[in-house]
């Protein structure tokens, strides 16, 4: 593993790092902010999630996270969306291929041997990140758009191990809008049985926690209507009598001024559940 | 005027517009973050300039100043740093012509005709903003690197006109360090006399107004000694009296990591003096 960048910021130190992806099969980017930390001691991690398009760089560049991850004391791990590379699978569009990784296990041809994000952020990283990083055990799950729908599958297939998620303007059903079954139809193949495993609002219907969900949602969202549609998932939520907190926030847009806006918000309600008492636990 | 960008952001909007300036005799690009405001209202100021090869866009991007403006109700105006276009004087180094204006009268040729900035940054663009923002007369000014050392000669040159001035890594010393040397040369030609004008540490000579200084520098920055030298800024002002608080911030480098991290307090310091008193007036 070799660190490619380090920055001073906010007390702490914002990292970005290279590795051999085993899991991949290619090289891979990922950041670590830690805060300033004590000798000895250990942080829980939020893992942020980004959207189509985005590598590592995105988020620590334009969210602003770190101050708040600084005052919260959670360390913050930050992905990129794809396996990369020349001798990567990739298609021309910006919704499939290199950048576009949907957080799943692709099983059709091409992309079967490498597109494998679901495996990468759940077990390979984690293990890296708790190699080499001061963290703890306890740790949480957020992102954006692709990456929203990235945290809600993971969280959901994962009962009793990230202890808050949260999404930013999530594509909450794969299944039923154009970038899922675009990306679902090529990585998975047209069996939508399939499907099922790696969608939100299906996999919500077999939960087998109580974790409750916070989604932020711009209603100026130029994707709002075509692809996000978190009126679905919101439905299945209520009929279900699963928590969900879905703020719907007034004229805010798909960008990263919508994310730096209520970042804040996001890490101080993980924080709470890593740092504090978790009340879902409870019932 | 046009908009070219708008996005909620924190309470208020971000915005960016396109205008064609008669000064720099081209289009130009400029962002304007507006809080939430009541009707009617208006509010005060803060000019940011941006350092080499920025546009527009890296500060408000990448600054997380947003919030800050929000808190303290300010309203930020983060032009460009140098006339832009294909008609335009240019040079392939990242350091001179377009990128790279310096914040001065240029006098020399090719770039007498559109490198106008201190007259784009002091007087065209002012009217401009003062038309078109509910903004008060009320304004200060702050910036990073070439951006820094605009922000220094600008309040310098034009006492009793902004209300504070603070300044990220800046280029303090101009005619004594190579980046201000080339530029100089070329923008205003071999008679250092001239530079004198464009310089802050010999503008501080005949101040005509004790506006304290705030300056951060982060001691890992790879410019500090070649380019940016604060000691000979700090000398000058010791020596002449001249308030100035420069901080230096262990283990901070050059990026926008480092703006980040310390924005907030510039901020603070800057709406101090733009919403409450201001002791620099009273001596």
């Amino acid at each position: 593993m070799e660190q490619i960048e380090s920055h001073a910021c906010c007390g702490g130190t914002q990292s970005v790092w290279r590795h051999r992806s085993a899991t991949l099969d290619c090289e891979m980017n990922f950041a670590v902010f830690t805060p300033a930390m004590a000798a000895g001691e250990r942080l829980p991690v939020i893992w942020w999630l980004s959207g189509l398009t985005c590598t590592e760089q995105n988020f620590i560049a334009k969210a602003g996270a770190q101050r708040y991850a600084a005052e919260h004391r959670v360390i913050l791990v930050v992905p990129d969306t794809s396996p990369r590379g020349e001798g990567v699978a990739d298609d021309p569009a910006y919704d499939l291929g290199q950048g576009a990784g949907f957080y799943l296990n692709a099983i059709c041809t091409p992309w079967a041997t490498q597109y494998r994000m679901y495996d990468y952020i759940t077990d390979e990283l984690p293990g890296l990140v708790a190699e080499h990083f001061p963290v703890t055990e306890r740790c949480s799950i957020m992102g954006h758009s692709m990456g929203g729908h990235g945290a809600l599958i993971i969280a959901l297939k994962n009962p009793g191990r990230y202890m808050a998620v949260s999404a930013f303007s999530p594509i909450v059903a794969p299944m039923q809008v154009p970038w899922g079954e675009k990306a679902f139809s090529a990585y998975l193949g047209e069996d939508r049985a399939l499907w099922a495993e790696w969608d939100a609002t299906a996999l919500l219907e077999t939960a087998a926690e109580q974790l409750p969900i916070l989604i932020d949602q711009g209603t100026a969202d130029s994707f709002l209507e075509t692809q996000l549609k978190p009126e679905i998932f919101a439905k299945a939520a209520e009929r279900l009598g699963h928590p969900l907190t879905l703020r719907l926030q007034p004229g805010y847009d798909h960008s990263y001024y919508f994310i730096a806006s209520f970042i804040g918000d996001h890490i101080a309600h993980h924080a709470q559940a890593l740092n504090g008492s978790s009340p879902h636990r409870r019932q």
